[in-house]
């Protein structure tokens, strides 16, 4: 027996570096304290500081989304954990490996009285594939171990390891052997024949695409087989990364509601399903439908989300015989430079004129959404990312996190204004680590989408729900805003001053912040 | 049977206003649109937009603490009632009545793939006491009339009330009822007696307050109780609310760590708990004790949480024919104007110098708050509302809610600055509702509360952790920050410029922020 003479933080924080994890997203307290000390002994994991949990979060969403493998959050007891749920919804929507190492009083203390006890077991359970709290230091970087092979089992998932103070204080005996995280499943050849067959039956086919089978060498692959058989390729609104732009395989987006969707789907006869589930409206409406499919529609599942999508289209491309050069690819066009008063549209097309070779474009852009991710299609070849599971406030962390998991790439966040405020505290964290990202609000000063939602719902509401959906009563001021947490900031009236502003942006690098007014 | 004519939402909320909720602190989405709706039609209940649910929580225990009645909060599906918790437990520990409405989406909805779907009543039951999703517009306004009165069950407590959208929207036959609300319970005349002969044995003894044995009338019989006996009066740091400072009854506050809790009980042979229960230490350090009473102190209830405190110590001075006139009362003594270098306790002493009588003082000031609290003893009567379970970020939107609780009255919030940076988006609804509250920011940029901490568990921590502890790269603008959401906002250097500032704050009206530089 050795001499114990780390602590099980310690022995946790050494394994998390064997088992791969790089960065720790953390908002510590007093029961963090030891995970603390011992970032400072251990060398690979990266401390990154955030001022809320919720940006923590999200910035391992982004991260992971980016680099493909977990980061760990450090967050202090049930509250803090609680404040990070919300985008951890969104990670687990994107199917985001993620590490939570959640701080618990030391276990005796658990008897007291003290108010700060919380059930943090219970806040972690509806949002976390995993949850395990620690029973002894001598097994803290064991069960470290585990909680990493969970967070990377196929697709993704969210692992939660709660570790009471005293665990983390007490004496260890070394950090554990990291896991072999399990692979992707591969897809049984019976299946890809039935999908063969099926795409050869000369039914209008669309394969419906995400996870891996958005990005390369999986798009290529799909791009073949479209071009083959005369496939549609499809991805939905919400999806949590991919790869387009210029030299890229195109791919159209599903409308978002439920009416657009299904109409969009009675021109399709059968859909095959490429990591991706059957599609669904994001919310019910009265007399409205949910599922975006229309009842009785012949769903063809090629891979699930947990199986090796990139090697089933690659294996299917082949057995279709499909050349290797018909992938279609998108051309290169850049729109004209608009002018005059800015809209979602014009701002899409100013990104789209500047975005860098290889950028990333995070889009919380909300009601601006379809017209910027329309106006992008032609850009440089760029990696897109989207909110996933409908919690705003992922766009500013989410940026950041994609940063520093890209660290030589440029990110581009187009922001909603109303959604931005609900981390608008990553802009601090941009600015401490000095992070390649720009910024891009849309000042629209409202909470458009519901107005646009409620419009479905209740024409007949009054002045006071207006009211609920108004942003000008103060007017949000973005710039002193990001200022105020160390960002470079500027503000555009028109397409003009934006096309200025954000040129600039994309030929320098660090942080910056546009405020668009619409 | 009626026509149906009104949605289940507005008799929901016509409900809502017959059992006396009179505030809805409101992020809502598409879910609650019918609710929103319903307040356009509804008399009574005001709607007050947030930008983050954290703040509408902890605004409505603002609301109860200095109303006495519970708000209620108007939060989107599971995440943004996840966004809300962290000042839901600081409200439950404060016994805070509050009625959350969380909306949910419309129930055949819940078999559809829909990515924004999450455990509602699962990430609910945590932090509340009673949890309830409705299942018809039929029934909806009486489980409305049920989820107010488990909110009102004392001494108060947090109820959940998950609706989904079609049960919103769906015809409903009219408003329920309220019930009416359980009232506190009376202590038994025994337990009068028994502690009346505790108190006269001779025994060293303390009262230790809390809830409403805190406020008048409670106070003055315990003042006149302690002068009888000769017994000492405490309060726990964490407090909920507290009458204090000239012409009232003096209380000691009871010492933050266990050691310093543990040598102030040993002097003191047994302690009469009114309203509150055996005082433990926030956290638990390596060979520290968690309890402060050492063991096998004798410990008395003379009323428990749910009891009537006030009406048992009333009881209990004539039981122990304790002179009306006997309870001690704090003289009016303004500090001296501090000069120079700023800190807690220079900010103290010019809060003490201009808070107007009957004013609020909200205290999420951390580490400055021994000091503050100090310094503010003597001053013009005023309540004190503390941080109650630790959470932070409760400081900015307690006092808004304090505000609406109390509209006659002027609040100062004296914050930290790191705690600030949980819901600095209470700034924003401080100004579009206009609220009289004047918030000093302590620019220490840093954790500090950590760095103390830390220095208790772990002498040898490194650069790299006190890097996590350091707000300095970049420094937060607090002014900027403040400007940003429509608040007015200057910079103090010094005491002199405090005194100017805050001085100047304390005669106009509004919302007013001073980023007092330590």
């Amino acid at each position: 027996m050795s001499s114990r003479s780390m602590t099980g933080a310690e022995c946790l924080a050494r394994t998390l570096v064997a088992a791969g994890v790089r960065v720790c997203f953390a908002n510590p307290g007093t029961s963090e304290m030891h995970f603390v000390a011992a970032l400072d002994t251990v060398e690979g994991l990266r401390p990154v500081l955030c001022l809320f949990e919720g940006v923590a979060t999200g910035m391992a969403d982004g991260f992971a989304r980016m680099s493909g493998v977990p980061a760990a959050t450090l967050l202090h007891l049930g509250t803090g954990l609680a404040n990070g749920l919300a985008n951890l919804h969104n990670a687990r929507r994107a199917a985001s490996p993620l590490l939570n190492l959640v701080g618990e009083h030391a276990r005796a203390h658990l008897n007291s009285s003290s108010p700060f006890i919380a059930d943090i077991a219970g806040i972690a359970r509806p949002l976390s594939d995993f949850v395990h709290t620690a029973e002894s230091a001598l097994t803290l970087a064991a069960d470290g171990a585990r909680a990493v092979a969970a967070a990377r089992t196929p697709p993704g998932a969210i692992a939660t390891l709660i570790v009471p103070a005293d665990v983390a204080w007490g004496g260890a005996e070394g950090p554990a052997e990291p896991l072999e995280p399990s692979r992707s499943a591969t897809v049984p050849q019976e299946r890809l024949d039935e999908v063969a067959r099926a795409l050869e039956s000369g039914r209008r086919s669309a394969l419906l695409l995400r996870g891996a089978a958005l990005c390369e060498p999986a798009l290529t692959s799909a791009g073949r087989i479209a071009a083959r058989v005369g496939a549609r390729l499809l991805c939905e609104t919400l999806t949590p990364r991919m790869q387009r732009g210029a030299g890229r395989v195109p791919i159209e987006r599903i409308p978002y509601t439920a009416e657009e969707g299904r109409a969009f789907f009675t021109r399709i006869e059968q859909v095959v399903l490429v990591g991706a589930e059957p599609p669904a409206a994001a919310f019910a409406y009265p007399d409205k439908p949910s599922a975006l499919l229309p009842p009785g529609s012949p769903v063809v599942y090629l891979a699930h989300p947990h199986e090796d999508a990139a090697r089933a289209l690659a294996a299917l491309a082949e057995l279709l015989r499909a050349p290797r050069a018909a992938a279609p690819r998108t051309a290169l066009a850049l729109p004209e430079a608009p002018r005059g008063a800015l809209d979602a549209l014009a701002i899409g097309r100013i990104v789209a004129r500047h975005l860098p070779e290889g950028a990333i474009l995070c889009d919380e852009s909300a009601t601006g959404s379809t017209a910027t991710v329309s106006a992008t299609a032609s850009a440089a070849p760029h990696d897109y990312l989207g909110n996933t599971g409908g919690s705003l406030g992922m766009g500013l962390p989410l940026a950041g996190g994609a940063a520093l998991g890209a660290p030589e790439r440029k990110v581009v966040c187009v922001q909603a204004d109303g959604a931005a405020c609900y981390t608008p505290q990553a802009l601090w964290t941009q600015a401490r680590e000095r992070l390649d990202v720009t910024t891009v609000i849309y000042a629209n000063r409202s909470y458009a989408i519901l107005k646009w939602e409620r419009a479905r719902l209740e024409p007949t509401a009054g002045p006071g729900s207006d009211a609920l959906m108004s942003l000008v009563s103060p007017p949000l001021d973005w710039c002193r805003l990001a200022q105020g947490m160390g960002v470079e900031a500027s503000r555009a009236h028109n397409a003009e001053e934006l096309e200025a502003q954000f040129g600039d942006a994309m030929r320098r690098r660090g942080p910056r912040l546009i405020e668009a007014l619409l």
